[in-house]
């Protein structure tokens, strides 16, 4: 972290900002849930890719953690994080980096959903020598990967795994449907899901006298609805930790919860259109539309003013690669300001971990607005 | 670029493969049309990013060439290109940047369609004693940015910029909407549209008694249809070096021509949906879903195997952040195969620009499918 305390304005843009107040307001939040549902927090670092915030945002910096690439487990395991769970069903050819992390101490947990994939991490661990920990991958909503709960091929699975010579840790779950459950009712039913998924899963296994010492849930409405996590051991979040519109939408947060915007410039307007157009396209904000399918669809973003007080009804209506058009959300009537070029507008994003993904790095500020450091992300894979 | 030829089964998954023979057929395909059609090609470098592309694709290696930030300008000029023009509206708080790269002695040619950026230009020209280089960007079809060819205001801010101390360079134009004219009589008359445009606005200011030495043109679909571009000085595209399917879909390639595709790994199925989980999500393909307004979806990108044959009617329905579904195409009644995991297949892009953009680099592909370099690419502002 640079230590530069400048003001806003001498930013270049289009670039990201990261409130650090709404950010460790939103990571407090969900550690004292989780305290509260005597289950171990697991942050996902995908959001973020950041050793900055992950100092911040993990136990005292180590872990435990989720991550979404090896390239993260790397480079977090290389800045002293010890329990990393990698939350991808393991890929076949990257066995080789799953056991150097595992022999620089790094304790990196793979996930399986089948017999193929539980075969190679098998042969691979005792071609080592190491056992890989490895995670079931349990399906508690059709949304992508993992196995039924009851489904007979779990304890064949387990116990490929288990004999086989890696170290069977348990059972995962994520609810990723849960991103469309609007309303703390139905993220609570979506959490339940989850967790009767993970459990029923849990007792499968063991009821074959398999070991499941971990279950692990989590999303980031499951796990701010969950009223009672009776037989789960951990739980998973990550968009938690910026928060951003589709999960406002849903009423997981309020809009002055998002803690990243992108900070854009005016460039110039069609009045006859009511547009504004700004420095910002799709290449800063991401061509994430997870509004769309919402109640109020917010395009590529809501619009706020320099000090990221919302200007109501105003949204990015279109982008092309480095251009933002702003315009009034349709039906709104309501009037697109008359702003000079080079006025300065920040953009709340609609899916936090895609526009992250497009910057470089977060330029943090404090509560009076003042950029205090730059904190740099990385991606790759 | 590093020689490392090796076999596309040891690389990392996903990544982004770049066919180099189909990229310089591509290249040469508009070099000629553009030599045909008497005007000068300036490619736009926002698709590529790479000094490893730009010096196959630019002109002695030095331009002219277009870009679509100012990192990209910066990156470019610092490699030896000298005639760069920047196709986003100057933002104010850019100016330094640009006289800096000016005092470097790269042409870099800015645009301006509104009287306070105008005014600001020419005073940053002047306080420099350098005069910047600005082009008037015309609206030709009512896409984003620019003055209509006939607005009075066009006059007004040409001498701005000319008696302010700027070099006025002449006028230029996008047909963005062209990215929707399906077939060759379509993007015809979009490439008309742009000319007549581009054309009637250099005429009013130099009836007005202003100069006009450029007019510029293009989009990849406009430079590939034109037919007649006579007044026209020069010609602009980018896309079309690497090819995409939403370019495919409108017919102005063909699926063969498609350079770039993703590398990637199945890690799973889930048999009764008929899906195949890979380990390519919209992380690696980016969130453009722009065929999802063509006459056939692709989804988030169209499935090859690892040679790069298509497999029919198999594409990318969903997409997590880490994880692609491949179903297939709704309606088709295909059959999806029942792949191993460790499986690797290609995954062709929607939308280039956007693709290539989630990659830090190109592993190079010969025509046999050998691996024979990578080639680094950059992002930022």
């Amino acid at each position: 972290m640079t230590n530069t305390r400048r003001a806003i304005s001498n930013l270049p843009t289009p670039c990201a900002l990261l409130g650090e107040r709404r950010m460790m307001r939103n990571i407090d939040r969900l550690a004292k849930r989780a305290e509260g549902l005597g289950v171990t927090l697991r942050p996902h670092l995908k959001t973020c890719k950041s050793l900055d915030v992950a100092q911040r945002l993990l136990t005292g910096g180590v872990g435990p953690a989720m991550v979404s690439t090896l390239a993260e487990a790397e480079v977090f395991a290389k800045a002293g994080v010890t329990d990393i769970t990698y939350g991808v069903g393991i890929a076949l050819n990257k066995l080789d980096r799953v056991l150097a992390l595992l022999r620089r101490g790094c304790r990196l947990t793979v996930l399986v959903d089948n017999a193929p994939q539980a075969r190679a991490v098998a042969e691979a661990s005792r071609a080592a020598g190491l056992p890989i920990p490895a995670l079931l991958e349990i399906d508690s909503d059709g949304h992508r990967s993992g196995l039924s709960p009851d489904d007979p091929a779990l304890v064949e699975i387990g116990r490929l795994l288990d004999e086989g010579g890696t170290e069977l840790a348990g059972v995962l779950t994520h609810a990723g449907e849960s991103y469309g459950a609007v309303g703390q009712a139905a993220q609570t039913r979506f959490a339940c899901a989850e967790r009767d998924a993970a459990v029923h899963a849990a007792a499968h296994l063991r009821g074959a006298g398999l070991p499941c010492p971990v279950v692990s849930v989590g999303s980031t409405p499951t796990a701010h609805a969950a009223a009672d996590l009776t037989g789960v051991t951990e739980l998973r979040a990550g968009v938690y930790v910026f928060c951003d519109l589709v999960m406002a939408g849903i009423g997981v947060c309020e809009i002055d919860d998002l803690a990243l915007s992108v900070l854009t410039s005016v460039i110039g307007a069609q009045k006859d259109k009511g547009w504004l157009m700004v420095d910002a396209g799709w290449m800063a904000l991401s061509r994430d539309r997870g509004t769309a399918a919402q109640a109020v669809d917010q395009g590529y973003g809501v619009v706020c003013d320099v000090e990221g007080n919302v200007l109501p009804d105003l949204i990015v209506a279109q982008c092309s690669q480095e251009h933002g058009t702003i315009a009034a959300r349709p039906g709104s009537g309501a009037e697109v300001p008359d702003l000079a070029p080079g006025t300065l507008l920040r953009i709340l994003p609609n899916h936090v971990c895609a526009t992250a993904a497009q910057h470089e790095g977060y330029h943090v500020l404090d509560e009076e607005g003042n950029v205090t450091g730059y904190w740099e992300r990385f991606g790759g894979w």
